[in-house]
């Protein structure tokens, strides 16, 4: 189902080249003034910049709420916020060729053909729009409880950001059109984005977000555990083929005496290879993940694939200018998401009698 | 919440030194009749064995079968079953003292306190039992529908095993008990674990899954990706903490003219680095995930910690036989799961009107 | 939460007086294509309707479906119509002061006065035509399934219309816009309704509706029984305050060698005190159930009430024009619920392993 | 499914004569210490008593909790629940010949004959224990909180108590095994079911129920309105077919200047034809509901009815001693289920942003 959430429920619709594509969500308090000026904000760093790595087709962010809000308020209905499609071009899709590790395949098959194939229809990246949207709304809220969320470029084909310091609650301000922790590397990655644009390619990245002001006890058994709701969201976000928390995969190769975070008077941690969490449950140390982005799969180069309808393999060759790599634009999406699903465990709040 | 699943609804309860744990499954169709030999032979994989790589404490895993079943088939009502906890030894664990990256001291803030203490309480891997049972039942549905799910010990402390063949469905027998697709490597494998016991330590490691045989379309927009349904019930599983899918975080390092699977004529792809998945949805090609354990943090050596009632530092030192590496075990619990999760949106079917 | 269903998941939004209300309908197969001039006349027969016995006021049922519809069918994304507000007159109702047996009271204690009052908010009745939107849409799916569903006006002040016949698939024909079994009693109602506003006051009455064409073995145990999820979404609708199905409350005074169903060669029933329902599953038998609307509680008279700011007594005398009686829209209402909760149930299908 | 709730998730598991009956609670308050003899106590209003008005077949209400409970308080782990079956006689009912008015029939079909039969199978009114049990322990919660839940018989055959007085928050005690505001009527009813058991019949009735201490602003707009969730597990428990809030039915003979509660300074109702609910949501008024339960099917005379198998019209003659009048035990089965709902909705509290 196109829906998130326990405490609140989120839900998008629409397709990138129908008439809009846009969202509900219910559940917010009603009472909170929401700065819609920072909403904005976010979305444009989501949003394709021309002249820089990402595409520069002409998205249109702009939004209409529909209902939720009163005197600039939430009023305790669920919010539905509108973003309608303009400048679509469907020209740019050969129709009946499907795209190589695009959704084309596979959304026909499950579709029966009836899907709208347009732009990648309701699995294009134009989906993340109100996701941003509402994550921006509910970064507020956190922020209103001291929660804040922070990502990074942590590694684009080998060239690597400095990492979050994992014990540190506060971050510096990031750059938020190209975070970096080492803002001194920033023309290294943009050098590897020219060259990859270059050569009509793309190429995936790593992207590192650290959640600070989680208080201790969030989170729940057995089932949804913050990992199992935050890789949720995460994983429904185009391209993310990976999710790791803490020392994530480097466990693999490390020792009990080794990976163990020792609790220190007060309940910190020396070290946080757990990423701020235990047992599913916030510990009160930051909480701190990663995921991997694959390379965007619309290049340029010829690709082998299949006409849907015949059957029979074709080339294709995809025109129009796309992301080189999408982290740039990819860290505001993994921020809300992020921001969306710690807000629907926040909410659940404890669980003692009182 | 203690549930899992949409179409099927699991639920486990009990904790690990309690009267017991167990589960109900419901949504399972009625007039299938069940292998329990062969529900009692993959929990017998995650049960420890005494004089190998896992914890020597006699664990029961018997289970009785208190609602579901009728003349041996299942009846349409909820399957409730229970294991008995037997043998119990809560002095093993000091009360007072939490042990460090366990839940104990995230559990204690949650539940005020009232929470079960004793081996885990209900953070115990001794949940992992009813995932195991209610697997070894899903399996055998999924077996009548040509889908089957094996792992692999992938990688421990940098000693790697062959991984599977990312584009064949068909996967040679593995010993059950000890999973490499390259079973020569065993002594290795073994030669570290015994070296990491006698050091009363522990080791992470990574398994790897494969799971043949699902339809194209299976999966669905936005929110409930494969991806994100697999990952919601894999981060439920105590100690893992990364999961990855097809190519993984090695995407962040490819070109989109490297990553991206060519398709072949009939909808199969030459590479499989999409691990069988497109925009969330199956495209008939295995689905491929790693996932990594952390080391059990119960080791032998002492630990800085804390006394959870007074707030003061104190070292903390754990008796008991512990497990040197959770893989062999976790194989079990891993393809379990991964069944549970399948299973579940392989029952949502496709979505053509007819 | 603004949300109902397992299998599809309709969820509405806005206000009264609002931007726009809507919804969102998850869930429908691909492919369907709705015919949507038989949902605009549904609607109509819902839209207050001037010199008749509803309300006079320019409300708009013009609708904008945003997503889920390409090429003409249903395409799998979730459907967004929009419905939005026009010649909204807030002038209307006086701010501060509660009106009796609305929700403002209610509403404005549970959002703290953050909700939005004006006629009525989220509460108003403009909310049901999302629903007769919805459920015009999904009457044709259930069509396909050869199941109808017919409502007519039963009772209203103690003028009767002659029942269906409670074991017979087949419904004659009625005024879509003043439903009655026996026709030759509509000058009977009109009557009453034209006495009634004279007064300046409202009449309730009781709905009763026919569900035609269910097979034997939909409804789920043990707590989505067909007449749970159906009295779920009735109960939703403003004004409903009872449900009951078959013979309802006159089993009170039944014994049961009167009230039992004798079971025909076949399955069929010679009576259908059940209501085509037994242990929440339907018996292939037509589903009947009766609901009660209150009067509307918009009435000129004077009436008792406070100012909610102040809490102080006050008098309140409504302006505008009402519904004399809600019945004659109501039906296509409570038709529309029941084709969505119907349809709910029906798609869950039968529960047997193949 | 066999689940209800949304802040708390009951699940009910079992058949008649299987092995037990019981349930999971999930989402209780850690810390909370139940009476447990409070709860055996509701346990014994709903037991069959040999040589009163209900069946003498010898059940056991005596139940083993497995889990959520330690030190005798809850602990954050789902409450399992199981009641074992004993002394159950499977010959009681004949294998092949379907009940009038059971599930047999429609199980039957749903299930594809694999269903258990035994004693009604999962849809036997000894589903009503875990329901009793997890209802007796909410209302202990709910104490804690002001509200209590009380009913009483209000009508059988024509036999009328006196109704509760609907504006009156305090109830005076009633006999729990044959609750009556009127005592002096009792032996009027012990008369009726005298006559009708004597008959070997069985007779319908209406149980009236009052919940007060509820809050102003509970219930959620727009599906889940106090009526829907209330309704919704109301209509699981075998035998109600209807259910009314308020003045009910005889709104549809009512004016709205009649119906309409006039509202008093500090926000009470002069009366509370609503039932205590505006707009679904509770407006701090006594929540009053009635809701009639069906005459039990079980009676000795001979029926028409099929055996399942063959299709054929046969004659059916039920053995065994079944309850004349349910009535007596249902008011602790309508109280537990209210309770069940009520706390559900009380727990998602207000909604206003602090």
């Amino acid at each position: 189902m196109n829906s998130f959430g326990d405490r609140i429920r989120f839900t998008v619709f629409g397709t990138s080249h129908g008439v809009a594509v846009g969202c509900t969500l219910d559940g917010l308090p009603a009472g909170f003034k929401p700065d819609l000026d920072a909403v904005r904000f976010e979305l444009s760093r989501r949003s394709p910049r021309a002249s820089s790595e990402s595409t520069s087709r002409q998205e249109d962010d702009e939004f209409e709420i529909l209902s939720g809000l009163f005197n600039g308020c939430t009023d305790g209905a669920p919010i539905c916020a509108v973003f309608k499609n303009k400048n679509a071009d469907p020209a740019d899709y050969k129709a009946g060729t499907v795209r190589p590790s695009h959704a084309d395949y596979t959304a026909y098959v499950k579709y029966s053909g009836c899907n709208d194939p347009r732009g990648g229809g309701m699995f294009s990246g134009r989906m993340t729009a109100p996701i941003v949207f509402a994550g921006a709304l509910i970064k507020q809220l956190l922020a209103c409880e001291g929660i804040s969320i922070r990502s990074h470029i942590a590694n684009v084909g080998g060239i690597i950001d400095d990492p979050f310091v994992p014990t540190c609650c506060s971050v510096p301000e990031l750059d938020p059109f190209f975070p970096l922790v080492n803002s001194g590397k920033k023309p290294l990655f943009e050098a590897l984005f020219d060259e990859v644009r270059s050569c009509g390619d793309s190429i995936g990245g790593t992207v590192e977000c650290l959640i600070s002001g989680v208080p201790v006890g969030i989170g729940e058994p057995f089932f949804d555990s913050i990992e199992s709701v935050l890789s949720h969201i995460l994983f429904s976000i185009p391209g993310v083929h990976g999710v790791e928390f803490g020392a994530g995969f480097s466990l693999a190769s490390m020792r009990g005496s080794e990976a163990n975070d020792a609790i220190l008077a007060g309940g910190k941690t020396s070290t946080n290879n757990s990423g701020g969490i235990n047992g599913g449950i916030s510990n009160g140390m930051p909480i701190i993940f990663r995921c991997v982005f694959r390379p965007v799969p619309s290049i340029a180069a010829e690709q082998d694939s299949i006409d849907i309808e015949t059957g029979k393999a074709v080339k294709v060759r995809l025109s129009g200018r796309h992301d080189a790599c999408i982290l740039p634009r990819g860290c505001a999406v993994i921020e809300a998401a992020a921001a969306i699903a710690v807000y629907d465990l926040f909410t659940r709040g404890g669980n003692a009698h009182e």
